[in-house]
């Protein structure tokens, strides 16, 4: 397979699938696109946009073959990117009968598959018989907004397979993104999946009326946890302080486009998670994180305060507060 | 001298000066306090605040020893804190007649002195024969408007006496007030002249319509070119993660109280120099930090593409358009 000419599906319907659809498009003549929901399929195609998300960003839907069949899908696309919530990703595949072997996957997701605990690209490997160099990862910073806005992006790609990693990146390019290469699979995705985590605690600190003094302490302890946690896991040579590690930690914990610390500032502000979960309509992938790392941290044991303490607030229901305030000990 | 007691006089009259005051109160019962202008002492004592910064903030006159004598000033503290903006400090300690030599110097300057090119601590080291033991560095991540606000915030106290840094260290701490202590006077005083240039650097591409995708590879760019530097002018251990560093550098390039980063958006929307820094009304010692990075870097000839493009745009007059699109190339 020739990952500079092979056919591109894209798996998901938010906000990152829609950007990611909006890029490959600018390089690609067609793409496939999976929607779960077939009705949204009619909707896209009526209105020339995503329905629900990034509404802004029109499209040509002569140029996209949508489907909401995953074996369709699946059949007809050489490089699979899936960009749906790491909470459905067992969901979606749970009907497949193609085989993903032969496939480049690309995740997307930012989050980590629930109960196995495994990052996607580990996943793909471990249980759809992926091999390990057809796996990349697409990361930040980058919001899908911006994408939308055409504002100045870089993005980075993981793939062990550095040839094909280029030549994928090659495939998003644009005049307003910019791509970085990487052999760090697990680290990049770990570090995307540790960020969101930072970003509910940098939004429960707001939300608690901490300012920006203590929001710079935060989060430069949490780039701090982000690597002991990522160099025990997978200790590989890496500059933590690249885009991919630092870049999309601040992006996500200082945005306002970030969900993540949406869904915090509403927990510091007293919200229960329910309640807040109610009101954001979008999932905020930290909630799952939080609760998978620290099951994953059970074997690993690394010193991890901000994620402890995030963990107590969302599932120990020990108040924001207080939990906070014993936080603030433990930073430097 | 014992440092947990002796007296303190604060040297300088402007928002950070103010809010070191403030904290210095909690702990002692008594400071002197340069204002440069008497005039400005006399309205301080009528309405009980300082009439120009943090105004919001009320003192206890009775508590505080002013004077507009430099001379009288230095022969009354045993500890001085010099707050005032860089580009008045020789003008400031120009008819000193009073041997500084046995004074613990703490420098809260943040900039170098303008054509030495030295970094506070070795400037009164070298011109002034402070012994080295004696010399401490008050650095942030702190905006002066939070402490006023008694928002929690940690301070990094440098000193190559450990001891005295902790001693000194313990006059400051309150309940919104943490503070940690380093060895690192060189490294934590480069670190917050650097930062000022890439808030500058960071408001610039604010200015020019670059949005936070953007501003988090910048920053993450940022920490790494400060890395390069610091590590290059005084190479000893030092993990460039640590609030003293990192955080001053998110704290200055993310807050809106950030008057470098203020000045540079002005840069980036059009304003000339002269005009953004009538507008101000304040000193953004970014730009005499750029000119003097830029002198000293002549020397050690770091890769600086930031500072460059910030040196490039507010003294070389290339448009900023220009030079932060030929920026964009280097950065990853």
């Amino acid at each position: 397979m020739d990952v500079t000419t092979s056919k591109i599906g894209v798996v998901g319907s938010g906000s990152w699938a829609t950007a990611i659809a909006k890029m490959v498009l600018i390089n690609s003549e067609r793409i496939n696109w999976y929607f779960r929901n077939p009705d949204h399929i009619e909707k896209f195609k009526r209105v020339k946009h995503n329905p629900n998300y990034l509404t802004s960003v029109a499209f040509n839907t002569d140029q996209i073959d949508f489907s909401s069949d995953i074996n369709e899908m699946v059949e007809q696309s050489d490089i699979l990117i899936f960009a749906n919530p790491s909470a459905f990703i067992k969901e979606t595949l749970a009907n497949l009968t193609v085989s993903l072997k032969d496939k480049f996957i690309v995740s997307a997701i930012k989050g980590l598959v629930p109960d196995d605990n495994l990052v996607i690209g580990s996943y793909f490997h471990k249980i759809h018989q992926v091999p390990l160099h057809q796996v990349a990862v697409i990361s930040g910073p980058c919001h899908a907004e911006e994408v939308a806005l055409e504002r100045l992006s870089y993005l980075t790609i993981a793939c062990q397979d550095i040839k094909k990693g280029r030549d994928f990146a090659g495939r998003l390019q644009c005049s307003y993104i910019k791509t970085v290469v990487t052999d760090d699979i697990y680290g990049t995705e770990f570090s995307a999946v540790l960020k969101n985590i930072m970003a509910i605690a940098s939004g429960i600190c707001h939300g608690l009326g901490y300012g920006d003094n203590f929001q710079a302490v935060l989060i430069s302890n949490a780039i701090q946890e982000i690597k002991r946690f990522v160099d025990t896991v997978h200790p590989i040579p890496r500059d933590i302080k690249s885009s991919a590690y630092l870049g999309d930690l601040l992006v996500t914990c200082y945005s306002q486009f970030s969900r993540n610390r949406t869904f915090g500032t509403m927990i510091g502000k007293g919200y229960s998670v329910k309640s807040a979960q109610l009101e954001m309509l979008m999932i905020a992938e930290g909630y799952y994180a939080a609760k998978s790392i620290k099951e994953i941290n059970d074997k690993y044991k690394v010193n991890m305060p901000i994620t402890d303490a995030v963990y107590n607030i969302i599932y120990e229901r020990i108040s924001p507060a207080i939990e906070i305030k014993l936080l603030t000990e433990y930073l430097r």
